[in-house]
């Protein structure tokens, strides 16, 4: 009889909690308090810039290929290129040149960015570089009057995402995460469908960066992403997955990210990597093999959020939406279902609707067009895939960011999604280093997350 | 200045807890000490039993086809039936008469079960009531000699676990949970590649019960589901997903759960369920439209459960298997994966195997050719799909069953195995509770999870 009681005194103890996870457990870091004389940059609109100048700095794997992606954009130049490798400023400056341009060239040091960041002829900094100098260049970028958009993932610590925050806030330039699967195809339909509340309220969403990076890894200058990840734990790399479903749950815009918890395995085939080139066992190695993080938010929907670039698997950013009356997702295969009774009418197939079962491609096709999104212009649909770089989504990106400068316009992403999607790396590894205890989310808008009511996207009159 | 020093302290108060999460903030529950006199059950083994007298008690829409499925299974024979509602005792006498058997009816109240309990021609009481009913019944039976095999959700509460591992123990009487996922053919092969190292070493695992039971709700007893759901927070049905990754990760045969944290929705269709059947507003609905569960084990492997049985979507138990050499997934397609320097000699189009890509259907034959799990003999898959059953996974569990007691062989699931899978729910509940903190998992062999080497199915000699 004893046993039960106990069992039930166990309980009682700790009982009492809301739903909202108010808990005296919860791990909560420091909100700096705003500067006196600046204000947020939400819906932040500059002067129109008729002719972007860009001065793109990292000419490696993904830098190389914006120089080049960038001159067809409409609305813009290249002005200026910077390596601290010499040889890549020149194989940037000859591609050019092959096509009848020219730009202004910096390199060979690792402080060269800062003279193109002081180039009158650069509007927008645009930067490529190896991890750690993401924040350096970004901050000197703004403080000499230009706009920003930076690589993924663009700042590692929250110290790192309140002074890119306190810069923007304080010089009144964008700063913008070059979060490019917000771009691609399938997720910018499904914001659409839920934007038309096809898939009725959506309560839960998923993402991940699922992507074995076993023939990646000597890619990187001086190995600077293993070594990245044998030093610092947690989800290193969550905005890919990330970044689509916060537009789709609209944080920031009247819901927002409140309470974190993440778990990671051991490290397994990271150590592997290496003892492997350094013929020594190794002993320590900070990131494990797969990481998961949950996230909840104010208005009591939930995230999951995965990270795995150690084990050999099918790519996957396991995009998911799930809604009060609707479901999509992406991985391994695309599959959009809605419940027949809230379907719109007039669907080809109708009857055959199944609440358990995927629609099929004409009847999603036919659905797209009817709900298309406004960025999906056919002129931008063929030249995105002319171009190519991912089958568009960059370019996409590439071509909002333009038209967004060209017209005075609010950016699609603002510095405080760039905070939101980059904080899971330093908050996961805060979370599991204390035992996977609940962390809280700041508030990085300070008081305004609930403003602006919506994700939308803006246009020139 | 101020504010990077503020912000690095905040990190260092709460720094220097071991990966393997040693923290005070984890909620610990009550282990009772084992009562003097009696030993642990793993590889216990009862005589044989020639033929296997069954009772079974619940004849609704899992024990009504559980009376006709029995009778094609060798080495047994239904000895006894009991419902709390008599025409459905008449129902499965008339079966058994049609095909020229008898057994002896009980039914007509809730304390029917009793006397079959007591009936000396039952050796086994298989369960198949409402889950509320579960464990007294276990509970009853075993004290008066029986075994028993119970349905899933086998057990509730914490208090229920140690009551029936208890029970079990002082009884000498096996104590099994019906999990048949552990039985469908994609996770016995699996099973199988996993054992012979095929997928390397499995560091993560996932399994869910996603489930839209919309047409599903008005079929239980009084309501006996959805009532149950409104009043009870936490994944309440984990074990169809997480019994067969437990099952792989050998879960208290060399591994051991060890750290548990969950986070869930608000309801949303829950309540809506509900307020369309009363035609008032709900404002309490316990049980949040989608739960997820994290688990860390002693090895550092980690496993994740969801559970969503309230909105509309695909269904899905999420099987996965991520290994250091392979990855094995089953859902919305079966998927499977090994890294072609590990992958074993001799697989047709070797030379087309990639780390990033799934075999093709092939190769896994052909794999799963030299690769079978052992308790697939031939004539078990062809007597399988001729009863049907789920495909044959019911048939396959029963078989099972009904063999190792025939043969005087422990059972493939033991009572740890019931507890372990079914303690999800009151502790996803407990984590949630108090703002979804870590939650220590009981080690409910008490001393023993590392006394057996590897999960594995015992066959007569």
């Amino acid at each position: 009889m004893l046993v039960p009681l106990i069992l039930a005194a166990s309980f009682f103890i700790f009982d009492g909690c809301s739903r909202k996870g108010a808990s005296d457990k919860i791990i909560r870091t420091e909100v700096p308090a705003r500067p006196a004389g600046q204000t947020d940059m939400l819906q932040f609109a500059a002067d129109p810039i008729n002719d972007v100048g860009i001065g793109v700095v990292g000419l490696g794997m993904r830098g190389g290929d914006a120089v080049e992606r960038l001159t067809f954009v409409p609305g813009c130049h290249v002005a200026a290129v910077c390596d601290v490798e010499s040889d890549r400023v020149d194989a940037s400056m000859k591609y050019l040149s092959s096509k009848g341009l020219s730009a202004n060239p910096y390199g060979g040091q690792e402080e060269s960015y800062k003279a193109l960041c002081e180039d009158p002829d650069v509007d927008l900094v645009y930067i490529c570089t190896d991890w750690l100098h993401h924040v350096p260049v970004a901050l000197y970028a703004m403080e000499h009057g230009k706009h920003v958009a930076i690589e993924v993932p663009s700042a590692a610590t929250l110290e790192d995402c309140w002074n890119l925050i306190n810069t923007s806030e304080r010089t009144r330039k964008h700063c913008m995460i070059l979060e490019n699967c917000c771009y691609d195809f399938f997720e910018l339909q499904m914001l659409a469908f839920s934007q038309a509340g096809l898939f009725g309220e959506v309560i839960h969403a998923e993402g991940s960066y699922l992507h074995n990076l076993d023939e990646f890894w000597d890619y990187y200058w001086g190995n600077w992403r293993l070594d990245y990840n044998s030093k610092v734990r947690g989800d290193v790399y969550a905005t890919h997955g990330f970044g689509p479903v916060c537009q789709v749950l609209n944080i920031h815009r009247g819901d927002r990210l409140k309470t974190l918890v993440s778990m990671d395995t051991d490290s397994f085939n990271g150590k592997k990597h290496v003892s492997d080139r350094t013929g020594q066992p190794c002993e320590e190695f900070a990131n494990g093999d797969e990481t998961m993080t949950m996230i909840r938010t104010e208005k009591g929907k939930s995230i999951l959020i995965e990270h795995d670039v150690m084990t050999p698997r099918p790519y996957s950013r396991m995009y998911q939406l799930v809604g009060t009356e609707g479901y999509a997702s992406k991985y391994p295969v695309e599959q959009v279902l809605l419940r027949p009774s809230s379907a719109p009418e007039g669907i080809p197939d109708h009857e055959n609707l199944n609440a358990h079962r995927p629609m099929t491609q004409s009847q999603v096709d036919e659905l797209s067009a009817r709900y298309p999104n406004p960025i999906l212009t056919p002129d931008l649909v063929n030249l995105a895939k002319e171009v190519g770089g991912h089958g568009g989504m960059d370019f996409i990106m590439d071509y909002r960011l333009v038209y967004c400068l060209n017209n005075g316009l609010p950016l699609d992403m603002d510095v405080y999604d760039l905070a939101e999607w980059c904080c899971i790396a330093s908050l996961s590894a805060l979370s599991m280093d204390n035992g996977c205890v609940p962390v809280e989310v700041p508030d990085f808008t300070r008081g305004a997350w609930d403003r602006i009511k919506g994700f939308s996207y803006a246009f020139a009159k």
